[in-house]
């Protein structure tokens, strides 16, 4: 591999509710270059995507020769287009990210969701510990992770999501929707309606705001959120307790179950909710290990590896891997 | 493509605990010859390995170039050995089955289990049936399935195993265990335990022996095997019907789950007991549908679609995809 060419830097965007992280990264993986601005929510999908243009520009210099953009919501790479989402971002359903920004910029875009991007930079660094070890060293986790690992990537915090990538490659699925672990049925939520519509689904009882529910039902009192049952868990509540051992081991039995039916060799738990420390990790840690097939005993969920730059990391990386849009030409609807 | 060649026909082996069924199949599929006798299961693995060799040489052709075994238990295509096994056959989990099978034929073996053959079979179909769509139309589900599916193969019997392809690529996992559907938590098991040693599993509820012991468990009434239910149900007793739609509604819970996680274009569900018919199927049915996140609405479970000579035709297969293992040299100990 040759040292940093100009050439080949490419710009990596991590779109989040509140914030667009951008980073103009070279080919080695070093950071040139960072900008950040507010994301225009509450104006719409072609705000955002104008924002995402002008955070771009904040840091492209000459040789610049892609965008990689991991977004919130559902988004499928291969359209360039976002296949469904909430409303953190108003009218965000539907639109042709990739193309949208390509147009703005000049530049060929590709996309994909934020976790995925993430777990991404994840399997790259399994990837590469692999080919360092020979490929038959066993991860922290105590199961060898080979050159083609199996990872579950789980992101816990308003909802549940997560990323998939079976024997080496990141699995995208029928309409981009690989990953979306919160809607596996989970027994801890059963009759508890989902955000999807079902009811009994993981996300219901483990996301931030399932769990504060579920402490509000047990106990009668009112809790605004996760940060509240954590300190008041902290505080020895037993059902501020109760709340979160119980979305923590829902996530564990899920993702152990999980690693049962893909034979798994590295599990991963992100997000927000974890960070309530060893309350919540302990529990999810011994739900797993309850789970799991003689063959993949030893196998434990780890903390993502990575550090703060992951996002824009895998943001950038995605340029590498998937399908690069190209700016709309004269004469093509919008 | 040539047309049948005798030097490229392969023998393909179906191991089961009480029959080995042996087919001679040409490059274009056709079954040239076949052969079967029963499974000594009960004499150890190098009486079945025996009895492999012979079902082998029963069909055997000049040209014959490879062998390929679809056999109970978790199989290891890369090391050939099986992994591990319940003792249907006696003394089966750590035999070298692919070595052993080569030094007793002198010919090349590859191998796989019997339930990742046969949805071999199935991805080889969709394949072909993407292809002859230019790989845009729906399939019977009503998802559209690509030129790389990704499927979920349950088999339904005296335990709940399967096969997952993701994105075109039947997957093995670590330790070979990938597919093990039968070991997902699912809320219908809550306290039952499993045979893999844990509690809660699908196979718990689900397997034929699950739905028997949880007839008599709400019955008080003993019942020694599916069929007994199945044809008290069919007479109309309550206990009956509802051990058969609970067993049948996990399975479609636990199966919806992993179409949302894995963003499954195609479900299949077979093995012996969604055979049980109607109320089987329409239970299974209604719960799978009920699980779906929107973008997957429209996918429904479907039987096999290979006939009867699956078995023999997915090991045929496993020839062509997975490594081939030679017949052990002098001086390396057995």
């Amino acid at each position: 591999m040759t040292a940093r060419q100009p050439d080949a830097a490419v710009i990596g965007l991590d779109l989040g509710g509140t914030k667009i992280a951008a980073a103009l990264v070279a080919a080695d993986g070093t950071v040139l270059a960072r900008h950040s601005l507010p994301t225009p929510a509450a104006e719409g999908a072609e705000a955002v995507l104008d924002a995402l243009a002008e955070a771009a520009r904040g840091v492209r210099a000459p040789g610049t020769t892609a965008i990689g953009v991991a977004a919130a919501g559902v988004i499928d790479p291969a359209t360039g287009t976002v296949t469904s989402a909430t409303d953190t971002i108003r009218g965000w359903a539907g639109t042709a990210l990739a193309t949208g920004l390509a147009t703005r910029t000049g530049l060929p875009v590709a996309c994909d969701n934020d976790v995925r991007a993430a777990a991404a930079t994840e399997l790259a660094a399994l990837r590469e510990g692999a080919a360092g070890r020979g490929g038959d060293g066993p991860h922290a986790g105590g199961v060898p992770a080979g050159p083609r690992p199996t990872l579950v990537y789980a992101a816990v915090g308003t909802g549940v999501g997560g990323a998939v990538a079976a024997e080496g490659r990141m699995l995208h699925g029928a309409a981009g929707i690989a990953g979306h672990l919160g809607h596996l049925p989970s027994p801890e939520a059963e009759g508890l309606p989902c955000t999807c519509g079902a009811t009994g689904h993981l996300e219901a009882i483990a996301a931030g705001p399932g769990i504060t529910a579920h402490y509000t039902r047990m106990s009668g009192v009112p809790a605004d959120r996760l940060e509240s049952v954590a300190a008041r868990a902290a505080q020895g509540d037993p059902h501020a307790t109760a709340a979160i051992v119980l979305g923590a081991g829902a996530v564990g039995r899920a993702l152990g179950g999980l690693a049962n039916a893909l034979g798994a060799d590295h599990v991963v738990v992100g997000g927000g909710v974890p960070r309530i420390g060893a309350l919540y990790t302990d529990a999810l840690d011994a739900a797993f290990a309850a789970e799991l097939m003689p063959p993949l005993r030893g196998l434990r969920p780890v903390p993502p590896g990575a550090g703060s730059d992951a996002a824009v990391h895998g943001a950038a990386a995605l340029t590498r891997t998937l399908p690069l849009h190209s700016p709309r030409t004269t004469g093509v609807p919008r």
